[in-house]
């Protein structure tokens, strides 16, 4: 019998409270869960299912703990905890992965047919788009997610070209680093969207000079982080730029009052592109007890040493 | 030297007047390019490019003509004229084929994901649409352009039914035929799409009986032909579908006061889907206009028996 803590918000617990007993069930774990409002010894905890929202923050009494499982693939908020010294592991979620490439493959079909015109009732007008290979993609980015959603784009015909720390062999992408290679995809880009994680490097990537690079009209989608762009430097070069949108924002849910809501080139979705579904991020946990349990290394690890430094 | 009528209207060689050239010279053929409205030779005349729309009804005077190329992939409206004794290609387009494709793979998405609310700005409200695993596709219809369309659907994860006269063996996708495989795939579907052909039976293909099967809030993409709706029985359906999209009408342009035009549960789309593209489509043409010069079989033959008989 292993002690599992879930350590997240009630409406999360809603989310899960099915799909984890079962997870675990089906991997042939005896556990059992409690909530971090419920009374528990700390040093009696094996496990702990974390949301970096939870009000758990201080991990000091939680001695006995094997390992942290992340239920969001952003670890930005929990990495540099240093009261947290036992292995912490990022949620790798093929439903996440999934999720996002629907997103970002209907969201660039959106702009690339011209639909909003359509759904607004525009006259007839038989001028058919271009089709997809004259529409370029610059896929900022080429993680487990942009490399996912670089090749949904590829089979639908886009030209997509990745930027990235270092170069990715992909079939069909051409692969770009460096600063650059960054100017080289954002002006040779109608369509740019963001899926780099969000490190100190990557801050403001879209800012004032940058987003300069892009073409007149060109789109910004932004599924990746709130951070990656400074908003002032959005909001200022939208007369130009065709249109944004976005699902990731610095405060979430991005505030009533927000200039983006009522922006007319902006599209706010709520942070729906990289959901994690319960079902299948439930597996991804259930797998890594699963492994702890049985002295195999635990699954997509997070190495702390940048966060820490 | 062979000599080629251009039969459409005078906006469609305005399409073709720089690609049909290049293409004819690309295929290695010494051509003289004559316009319908030009004075010429009718018995003079080798090959017509042909759009059923053109003045030219009246095919007996062109008693040397080796070929009729349609532009269209559509032949429905030359297929029964009895004035034409020359064989019949229809335009089989690669870039056609791909602008379906895009337009349907970008339609489905824009309802599986919900887009028309966060288009129209809802509130901040994170609930993820589920995977496309959990919204079945049924594609009416396996020909060239269905079967290419159920593949992308596949490739993006939805699991598609297709109906179709004949079985069809296709990766991912459930065949299925006849009145009863009809009912199965419309019953089974969150998202419905036509490509079906129009001939007889499929005239109103959907109607009161085959509209009522669809599911509640369920969607129709029509990016076939107009007369595969029985429109009236779809107006009455839409208070219990979700959406209609149609790209196709029995009339075109869609007259203004068209219902369609105003309902809140239909989006028009100005038959854009199937658009045959200039510089891909001449080059179908100029292929079929060498192999005839070279006395090889012509591409994509109309089998007429059915339309004459």
């Amino acid at each position: 019998m292993t002690t599992v803590l879930f350590a997240a918000k009630p409406s999360t617990w809603e989310d899960y409270r099915e799909a984890l007993p079962a997870a675990l069930d089906a991997a042939g774990i005896s556990a059992r869960i409690v909530q971090v409002a419920d009374p528990h010894d700390p040093g009696a905890i094996d496990w702990i299912v974390y949301a970096p929202n939870s009000e758990l923050q201080d991990f000091t009494p939680y001695t006995a703990v094997r390992g942290v499982l992340n239920l969001w693939a952003g670890v930005e908020q929990v990495e540099g905890n240093r009261t947290l010294t036992a292995p912490l592991c990022r949620m790798v979620d093929g439903g996440l992965t999934q999720g996002m490439v629907e997103w970002v493959t209907g969201h660039v079909l959106r702009h690339h047919l011209g639909m909003d015109a359509q759904i607004k009732g525009c006259p007839w007008s038989p001028d058919a788009p271009p089709l997809a290979a004259h529409r370029p993609i610059a896929m900022l980015g080429m993680g487990e997610l942009g490399s996912a959603c670089a090749a949904a784009l590829v089979n639908l015909g886009f030209p997509v070209t990745g930027w990235s720390r270092s170069p990715k062999d992909q079939p069909g992408v051409r692969s770009v680093t460096g600063r650059d290679g960054l100017r080289q995809a954002l002006e040779g880009a109608d369509i740019v969207v963001l899926l780099t994680p969000h490190t100190r490097s990557t801050e403001n990537l879209m800012n004032a000079q940058t987003l300069g690079w892009m073409r007149d009209d060109a789109v910004l989608l932004n599924p990746g982080r709130g951070a990656l762009i400074d908003d002032d430097a959005l909001l200022a070069a939208l007369g130009r730029l065709g249109h944004a949108t976005l699902d990731t924002f610095r405060v979430e849910p991005l505030p009533d009052d927000d200039p983006y809501w009522s922006h007319p080139k902006v599209t706010v979705t709520p942070h729906i592109a990289s959901a994690t579904r319960p079902a299948t991020a439930a597996q991804v946990v259930a797998e890594n007890i699963r492994r702890g349990e049985a002295g195999e290394p635990l699954l997509h690890l997070v190495d702390r040493d940048e966060a820490l430094a």
